[in-house]
């Protein structure tokens, strides 16, 4: 198992040539590095969701732009520049609804135009490299930052406390650390015991299960005490006290402090409030929209029908050895049932005089129960 | 496809002899009835849970123990009464903790053993089968006066309502109607149109799926315009103003009116409260338990892992054709939200304000979205 604190999704090779990949999709059943050069592999890592996360999106175009930008044969700056026109398009073809991709593209080729003059190719391309590895470095400092931040909350509510969060936002979304799950990372930097001081408790996340596969495995990667549940379980954990904090990722916050994030998040939320479980979104300021009033204007994705007809995953879909809550059933407060409906009538609060009008009485059961 | 008002889960065919069960380990990729006569057969239905849900074993419990009294060859009592007795046996130790097997078995054998004396074997015979008959009947009836209420709710909110269930608590789970989906049935026997005046949400109850592989089916078959979703899209759906009620079934209430059902559902009733959306519980009153004061007497079923960790379910989950909630984020509310932890500190409520003291700004995006 690798230790999740060198668990590193995106980066670059040693040699300085290579684009180093952990393939995504392989997971939680492998663990698999690619390590590539050509356009078209990257393209398909890309494509294919092998990198996958809106900011680890972004550190792989920048990375990819230079590899590709570095094995450019000329010394000739506008045949370059030609050149790295292509790349920039080629690889933004690849998901072109990807806006950290476009961005990170946007930003290598805006250097490589603001800085060309007076200087040598040779030079552009260390020039280049040094931009790649800053987006990286920028993401895994905004991580951390958000990290540290979440880590505080963590030790006002002291070791052992149980953390709960939605779908994937941690290091394999990002370059390292990720967001939602920044604040176990830091707390794992300062000491503290992934087996006695934190329990992180994982929604699978249906149709796709980002939480099962992906959360799952990097915490228990980490050596995390980890645990999954189906996305329908969260009230029943949140109900036995297990849960100290949530902490989930954002796609976009609009100036309000509404949030799209993956579905299923509100009803985590309105269950956490219920519950009175503080419920903390982790965003990158750069996902804050201040131009959005409120989330109503949030367009949301419809995606295709079968994601949730058809059982694409085919695998394991949660890490061996990882813990699991799985209660049958749960109980349900008679303050949040507005009738029972029995063939004797509608029972309403108090339901137990209710069910008294209705001749309902204690019995003694003949009934074997065995 | 059936129509679901003939769509019975368990019945004795026109013989006589043969006991017929729906075979729902094959829902909702076929319909297939089987008919039996044999001990172990009848056995390994039961068992195998080629018929579920505890009223629909209840009768399956009672035409078991009668189809295979009628194949003992003896016209002295004493020997048919030991026989019964080793058929009441056999049959319970199919599913030694379903209640209502027990339960029924017991009242049938209990029929014998009263009535017996002054009565031949064949009449004997005769009485056994209008028992198992009564089961049945009883079983429907209360089926349709829960249905017969819960219709009184769905005509004040007026055709064209929306309706959420979870899990499966319809005529697959009973001799007919079933509870939670009874209203929807009386609906259809009083004219309702399925296609324009109703609208069944069906949560896909994970993780045995009984939502999209059995209430979906049965809501489709009977010609409901029928919608499955993921179970973390239910705050979603509510959040659009679709849904009208919500009917669950229960397997006990306390006398307070808490009650246990399917893992799942308190998340559904804290949303359903959230978004002021009446949450009915549809309950024979055999399941009220005036002996217990509240919901934290109930122990609940901790289940295995294999059934989150692993895809059981090779096939298709849902019905050909039924309508799919699918989207891929949803927006959750600032209210909801105690924080947001950016990399620049944790912004609170107001959030606009706060976001504002940190600095963040409305910003022209230069990115090209594609």
């Amino acid at each position: 198992m690798e230790n999740a604190l060198n668990l590193d999704t995106v980066l670059l090779a040693e040699n300085k040539k290579d684009l180093i990949i952990l393939d995504q999709t392989l997971l939680p059943n492998e663990c698999k590095y690619l390590t590539m050069n050509r356009a078209e592999d990257i393209w398909e890592a890309i494509y294919s969701l092998r990198v996958r996360g809106a900011p680890a999106i972004g550190v792989a175009g920048g990375y990819g732009y230079y590899v590709l930008a570095d094995q450019v044969e000329t010394e000739d700056m506008d045949t370059f520049v030609a050149e790295c026109t292509k790349i920039m398009e080629y690889l933004n073809s690849s998901r072109p609804t990807a806006v950290n991709l476009s961005w990170a593209l946007n930003r290598m080729h805006g250097v490589l135009l603001a800085e060309k003059d007076g200087k040598t190719v040779a030079e552009m391309k260390v020039r280049l490299m040094q931009e790649a590895d800053a987006i990286r470095e920028e993401d895994i400092q905004i991580s951390r930052n958000i990290g540290a931040y979440g880590f505080e909350l963590l030790e006002k509510l002291g070791k052992g406390v149980g953390v709960m969060t939605h779908c994937n936002a941690g290091t394999l979304a990002t370059a390292k650390y990720g967001t939602a799950l920044a604040p176990i990372y830091i707390a794992l930097e300062n000491g503290w015991d992934g087996k006695q001081d934190l329990h992180v408790y994982c929604d699978e996340t249906r149709p796709l299960l980002q939480g099962a596969r992906l959360s799952a495995y990097e915490m228990q990667a980490a050596g995390v005490d980890t645990y999954v549940q189906c996305d329908n379980m969260a009230s029943y954990t949140m109900k036995s006290g297990k849960i100290g904090i949530i902490f989930v990722g954002c796609d976009r916050v609009a100036a309000n402090g509404d949030f799209a994030n993956k579905i299923g998040t509100s009803g985590v939320a309105i269950i956490a409030k219920h519950y009175g479980i503080p419920f903390y979104v982790c965003a990158p300021s750069s996902t804050i929209d201040m131009t959005m009033e409120s989330g109503d204007e949030i367009r949301i994705e419809q995606r295709k029908p079968e994601e949730v007809t058809e059982m694409w995953y085919a695998q394991r879909m949660a890490p061996e050895g990882v813990g699991v809550v799985n209660p049958a059933f749960d109980v349900t407060d008679h303050s949040l049932v507005t009738g029972i409906i029995t063939e004797k009538g509608i029972a309403t609060a108090p339901f137990k005089e209710s069910f008294e009008r209705m001749g309902i009485k204690p019995v003694e059961k003949f009934v074997d129960k065995k």
